[in-house]
């Protein structure tokens, strides 16, 4: 069992001002090597590249949905106590599993996390209960507070824990991973439309049978948030030029995999090129926790830099255009531009540049309002008030806004191609190849905000 | 020559919330890889070990500076236009200069400066003037605007440029540099006593015969933004546990130094264990440009991620405590303390740390207002007003706060030990030795605030 | 003709920091008598009996509305100067014209304005006109500036003017009055869903041939202005707690002008108890621009101050509960309230209370973006943004958001009725009464937020 | 006995953002109508005819003292509280007394309180305990909590309560009331650096058995409350241009008890110029509480209003000059202006203005850290902090910036005039006379900031 401490410790916290730490257990488990690893990891990945002021890492954003956890908590302590099973209410008893869940959350994240997952096919979230599992601090730390703890911290972060209440918390439409997300994405990048009023909302859950509901004084400052969620997707999140560079990163480690198998089908000497930290990942075989956790951003990026003097000029390529930031273009893809996108290849391909690299399409969807992700199979989750009759109504029946955009996904599909099909210089040969390319997309009128 | 953009681009930006790029050459600038890198370059350094919010890059700093010199001079234009040579008036021909020297003042800056400048023996402001100078992008767009632009940058580097005006604003007590980077450091560590009235010094600065003045009207926000300055150097800057961390760098990078060298005496297969980034640094030869200008924060930290499986002992258990934030602890060293350092480091060697590397006596200075650098021989600059019948007025006679901490430096000398050291547990051999260090250092009643 | 001063002279502004007053012309009308009254006349009215924080006046309203179009005349004219006449550009020779019309704008604003202009049949519009026109130093200081100057001005308030630009800049959807009041509204109440991207908006204005459109890279920061609007008249400006003081406000102004006829009729001495400021009040005839500029707050605030001791019991129960904020309850009337209405109208004659002065059918209605008054037979305006191939797109087309609360009236019908109605105690005589009371209403789920 | 409130009731306040209703005492406190009458008394005076934003009244500073109260009382209850008499810790006990007495402390203020208090010789704080004392709603409602509580609270007001820490809460070097109206009053006038860490500092705060200690830990964020406090005072409380504001509504008021002694003496049926409400002022009675609680801003606003048509022409003078914001101009005494003074007094009395009425020396004097006034014979109080030894350590020992500033009055010393001495316009007959005044006081340097 842990204890308080002595003296709590506080982290000086630009969004929230402070964090408090009271628990020798919270205060262990920021220390492992597991956690601190974090701190190697941004939080946005390449939006920073459009939005230079956020390069936060991971560790801050995990230490706030801490922070919002322990004042939710504290809050259902003071004020809805539960007295007896059964009654809505909250059991103190589930305090240190909510906030050291809210810790926790994030774990798994790696380097680029969305690239990541989706060329080397691992998920975060399972990664999260791999380390929390595995032989690590994190473990270590967890099970000598209480054996089963470790186990009951992965119910919650896999939402199969008994009491709703506490998932809800750590993952549902309004939780404190959003809050913390939202409000320290929206103090790094600068945008003041991801502010909303977290002290209000803050007062405003409640504990009740089904989970967390909120009361009825708190709607407009919800309202406020679903539409600060709403234009952070838009604004930040979707950004087309942060995207460019995103879909160069991916092309960039895709070739790396093919370079590698290739190695590997000749038995080259090359097959180090990816170095004693990187190489698990190009096995083919599935990553171990320990080889997960040693690959943060630090390691990708010095390869990256490593490989701008490789021998594949695609890759060297590929590796200076992503550090010395040259996103590819992009426009919207619509019924007008849809039918034209296999001519800009083939024009692509005739200037030079290989189509499988330096193209693609890419779509960025969110719904503002629903459920959490829209191509998962998870159960709908929605946000509840009580009213002071003890009634139940849901968000959007209450706020015209919200129904507006409820349930309605934000769609931005876009097709990538290199700046210099744009190029408009003397360049006689292929003159008549970039008019061609401007004349297609002239149409595209929505183009990229600010740059 | 350059043109004016048809419209101008802005960055979204937390601290001035836009930065305005009005010219074809300041983007031009932008987008090279060297200015690209200051991405990968952390503002802070290890600061972010105790302030996590800080994690922010030079390049954000290097873009604010810019944007503060491009207001100052377009105030400068618009209100002091000089109309004939000589009238300490402002020519707006000046105007390109300053906001390039501005944007590109710390290009120089490689990862974790001070410590990278004292080991390696660089200086990142005549680094900031080779890159200028050399075969680099830079130099390419800067001479392509005028031949002879690169030169004349340099010099305001160099603070040799003719024109005081424009040397003052890029460096001096009161310069761009210095207002961008204490607002984005209170910014980021989110300590508010970094904050001043930004808006307020810049409407009253004036041009002068000799240089920068101000009005007298501005007073009060100077004595504030000098009251903030030295509060930031005392509580972030100077703070003890990431100077505890900065020590273990320093020792860390030290013993890669030493292992090399005695690698290359013994002819040892194992001198690319620093990787074709790295090895420059230690071949004993000075970095040329262009190897240093690959070398960031990714590449020492996929490096340090690496040493912790060296065979080493010492490398690879600086390398962990690093990477896993186990910083050093600190004693002030003090006349009362002062005495006992050399017993102290002989139970540390007792308890089996070799002192060298993990012990220190590290010195943080700083003259809150006289001149930039006490150490160096550089002449004294001062912060001059313009009362409203002309006469001049140095800030100290007008302000007691200032008089107060005027040339007086803020020292902070700690003795640095690992925290095993302090260790309480039922360890029966080495029981009286921690017994006996706690006791020496029990009298340190300034210890380190938050942590 | 004026001159530009020699030094300008600021104002230290809580919203836009200072207000640059640079013009001799301005500095004169923001000294003239009829422009400091608005310093003794609250912005937000009754509002700060909820908002407490919310007690500022028109004064600070008005030259933060001057501050805003000189930012943007400054803009126009820097990045927009108009070269020929029709080339739907700014021309600079209005800049005077559009921001002292925008220091102007409000100068018609008498103490409590709607509850004023609805008992005493003003125009706080044409009174505005009346001061410029009239006998007053606001028309000898423009009028001396140039002698067509106070008609100018009258006519762009009156939204005659020629150029559609300076009329809309003063009067739109998105208009200097509009963007500060909102931003100024926020700040004192310390709502936050009041604020947004002023700079943005402002940086992205254009002039255009039909008045003022916006870029399109500013649709975002123009779609969060709509939603903070939208989301200060549904919880600020509509309270219903303001609004239950408000109609005490209008009943004891509407006693006093029954018992004043009362009183010329019976020929009392009793006439003068509305004093010599207020009298020309109640004489029946219309107001002249010196009688209602004397009338301010204050002389309202002193009379319902003395009024408590009045010997009408109405009139000094209505002052009592006015000074002593015991504003009236309310419930929504919808369709299943509004049946009731006349029997709880009988039930709180039966308590006593003259429904006239008692009860009350109160509505607050606004269109959130469409029109700014829609009762008034005014031409509808639009937003426009002007997209990168010139063409245009109106507000609504191009946000998901604005879609969906535009032309849409927002709506809240109440019935008030003295709070008394509600009591609990051990009230033998009238428990019955209460409880049947209680019962009509019991369905009111929507009550008053916070309060 | 009073019941906490089952929802609590919240205020939305720009500083706190919520004040916390959470007993039905403080509930029923807030709505007596004497506690109401704050809304009606400025928390500035007459500071807002400089900075335009700060308009706001007492009302606010009470309740947001009372929410500092609460929260400092729940953070000890929480972690410091009393196990046995005398341990130096809270007794919860205390706190209903402790934030009642916050709530209520400025209950005696009264319209432009200094003026008033030196003018008809009352102490607000003297007031204040006969309000709470005396027949009032606010006696009942504590009488009604418990017969002896009056006359705690009446104690605490007057410091002589016996629990130190209670006292000190509400008033000492940092408590309460200093912490709100400092950031309040910064709010309001926009002046950004009256802000400090209001979290940190009530996080270091801890209960002794002397009264209230601060956390070494604490000890920067009180130093930035101190130099906030310190700038404070030097730009907005001693502002020259309020205080040549109020020097003219003293002078006005001095007027009219004259010219009400004369009318007394002459037997004028003239009396009742001053009306109902201001009439027992002129008595040379006591005033009674009741007398004291009708007489608010409003009340001494609307008759200044009126007495611009005075017949006296120095009343109606000073009265328009008041209203208008005509305010006399000052330069500092000093002993190189010192002298001249009487020749000053000559000329403004040869150009036609009584210098009685139209001239003043005024001093304004503060000791930003020592006492808080230090013209009372009150104990010297000081900021204690606790090291981590448990050895106390006194502010200005710790901090260099303090100790530039400790006893060190403020001082600032002025002779006013009528702006009229200044004139440079076509004035034949008095040229020489105003150019004799300006050659007097060309040397005062130091002119006011902004206006």
């Amino acid at each position: 069992m842990t204890e308080k401490l002595q003296h709590e410790k506080v982290l000086r916290d630009p969004i929230h001002n402070f964090i408090h730490v009271q628990d020798q257990l919270v205060l262990d488990l920021i220390n492992t090597p597991e956690f601190q690893r974090l701190r190697r990891v941004h939080q946005l990945g390449i939006a920073s590249s459009v939005f230079h002021g956020a390069e936060h890492s991971r560790f801050g954003h995990c230490v706030g949905a801490y922070e919002l956890a322990r004042r939710v908590t504290d809050h259902f302590e003071k004020y809805y106590r539960s007295q007896e099973a059964g009654d809505g209410l909250w059991n103190p008893e589930e305090r240190m599993l909510t906030i050291v869940s809210a810790l926790l959350h994030d774990l798994g994240h790696g380097a680029f996390s969305h690239t990541f997952e989706h060329l080397f096919n691992t998920d975060h979230e399972a990664m999260t209960r791999n380390i929390i599992m595995g032989d690590t601090e994190i473990n270590r730390v967890l099970s000598a507070y209480s054996p089963e703890f470790p186990n009951k911290v992965a119910s919650v972060i896999a939402k199969t824990y008994s009491n709703p209440q506490v998932v809800q918390l750590i993952s549902s439409q309004l939780d404190v991973d959003r809050m913390d997300y939202l409000l320290r994405d929206a103090y790094y990048t600068g945008t003041k439309y991801g502010e909303f009023d977290i002290d209000r909302i803050l007062q405003m859950m409640r504990p009740s049978k089904n989970g967390i509901t909120f009361d009825i004084r708190g709607m407009h400052a919800v309202e406020e948030y679903i539409v600060s969620r709403y234009q952070m997707y838009l604004q930040v999140y979707f950004h087309p030029v942060s995207r460019g560079m995103e879909v160069i990163l991916e092309h960039l480690l895709r070739r790396v995999q093919e370079l590698q198998i290739q190695a590997q089908r000749n038995d080259w000497n090359e097959t180090d090129f990816v170095g004693p930290l990187l190489a698990p990942l190009f096995t083919g075989e599935e990553l171990t926790v320990h080889d997960y956790l040693r690959i943060d951003d630090h390691v990708f990026m010095a390869y990256i830099n490593m490989w701008q003097d490789h021998p594949d000029p695609i890759l060297s390529d590929l590796s200076q255009r992503f550090l010395n930031r040259r996103p590819l273009k992009s426009i919207q893809i619509n019924p007008q531009t849809d039918q034209y996108l296999d001519q800009l290849e083939n024009l692509v391909r005739d200037a030079g540049f290989d189509p499988e690299y330096y193209t693609a399409r890419n779509d960025a969807v969110d719904l503002p309002y629903d459920d959490y992700n829209p191509l998962a199979k998870k159960p709908r989750t929605q946000i509840d008030f009580v009213l002071e009759d003890g009634s139940h109504r849901e968000l959007s029946e209450l706020s015209a806004l919200v129904a507006a955009i409820k349930g309605r996904a934000s769609v931005d599909q876009r097709f990538f191609f290199p700046k210099e099909m744009l190029k408009t210089g003397p360049d006689e040969l292929f003159a008549q190849l970039h008019r061609d390319f401007r004349s297609y997309i002239k149409n595209d009128t929505l183009t990229p905000p600010d740059k």
